[in-house]
């Protein structure tokens, strides 16, 4: 497999850096080719807007969806956009490792999805979902949180994971990625891991880095989650099953 | 009321910046003061990272909470993240207005929550829910889509509104906010409400800023909307409820 790494933690020795780290190695290990998108050592603009394109259709007002759809004809994309989608291009399998933030992912991997992810080039009426341009391959997400597992589940304190990352995986599907099971890492905090080696925080996330590096390396066989599709839904959108 | 526009939209022409000022001219007339944040025009940096702190606890490592409690406590907090918080202190209302991209809010507005929540001076690990530090205050959130209605709804194309706000509400409820319904505006083109004044289109966009304009004055005497709290989670965070 060709696997994109799509890092987003502005601690380049933070948990989700050695996570990545690790990923990288069993990959490489396992036969598999590794690129990394550090969207924080890249400095990555998160912020769609008018700025970013310099061949604008209106000048006058800002249509993003507008204007991507008329970059992505005239090969007038933003560099950084045009250099991630390109090595999305080039992926079989997608993973997004990032902290959860206010029940979401931080906002510099919010906005690469709102600005890599282009209308015209990536998606059009059509070419959506099941039928999406990137069909064939997979995405994961693996998240971490500062909260201890028992704090995520239907009416716990910390809500549930598969909620919060609906956005993410529904997102992927929309462009046609097959989506894998979350990787969650629970209770990681911003020290713990890295100052008392000796404890048994640290154990437990050791013990965590090797379960994901062993996972990683598989993830071509394994099986995806079921989303709706084309055939669930009428021409307004609307589903076709009574709820 | 003090009344707080969050706006979040890339064009100032934008049917987001129109709801913005619909919203201000209908509250001022009924005698409310109004404070808009326009996130775009403030050229919002929505990325959190150590570069935004002067005086940091850990040069070494960025530890994003603990740099947030440290600023709290010294009274270091970035210039643009302590303008926004006095503006959220001084607010018995905070509207929230931004189109859904890729099912959850523009980067600049993931990222206001990311750098503005501030651990420490605005939640602890008490001070959160209804024992928050907003209590006491409303929140809405005000959105706009591209898709028609018919496409959202349980198993519909474009997903479940409830569900992509969920993250939404639920971070503005841990810092205390009661929340209201969402106003929803749908099938919002980038053109149409703009170009062609005798349209159907145009009618049905200016019925909603309209609707809009005759609820949002009397936001103060809406019901909220209910989430679970304190006393429905165990110590650890796992609900009391059976499932």
């Amino acid at each position: 497999m060709h696997v994109l790494i799509v890092l987003a933690h502005p601690d380049n020795e933070s948990f989700n850096s050695q996570l990545t780290v690790a990923a990288r190695s069993a990959l490489e290990a396992a036969g598999h080719v590794v690129t990394i998108s550090d969207l924080y050592a890249a400095k990555f603009d998160p912020v769609e807007d008018g700025r970013h394109y310099g061949d604008r259709l209106n000048t006058q007002q800002f249509v993003a969806l507008a204007e991507q759809r008329h970059a992505s004809k005239n090969g007038t994309l933003p560099r950084d956009v045009q250099l991630e989608i390109e090595k999305l291009e080039a992926a079989d399998l997608v993973i997004l490792q990032f902290p959860l933030w206010w029940h979401g992912p931080p906002a510099v991997l919010k906005g690469w999805f709102d600005r890599v992810f282009v209308s015209g080039h990536l998606y059009n009426s059509k070419m959506r979902y099941e039928t999406g341009y990137f069909r064939g391959k997979r995405a994961i997400a693996s998240v971490t949180t500062g909260a201890p597992a028992s704090a995520f589940g239907p009416g716990a304190r910390g809500g549930e994971m598969e909620l919060m990352l609906w956005p993410i995986h529904y997102s992927l599907h929309y462009l046609g990625f097959s989506i894998l099971a979350p990787e969650y890492h629970f209770e990681v905090s911003g020290h713990g891991y890295s100052y008392s080696e000796e404890s048994e925080n640290q154990k437990r996330l050791q013990a965590n880095i090797e379960d994901w590096s062993k996972r990683v390396a598989h993830l071509d066989y394994e099986r995806t989650l079921t989303f709706s599709g084309w055939a669930d839904w009428a021409e307004d959108g609307s589903s076709k099953s009574p709820n």
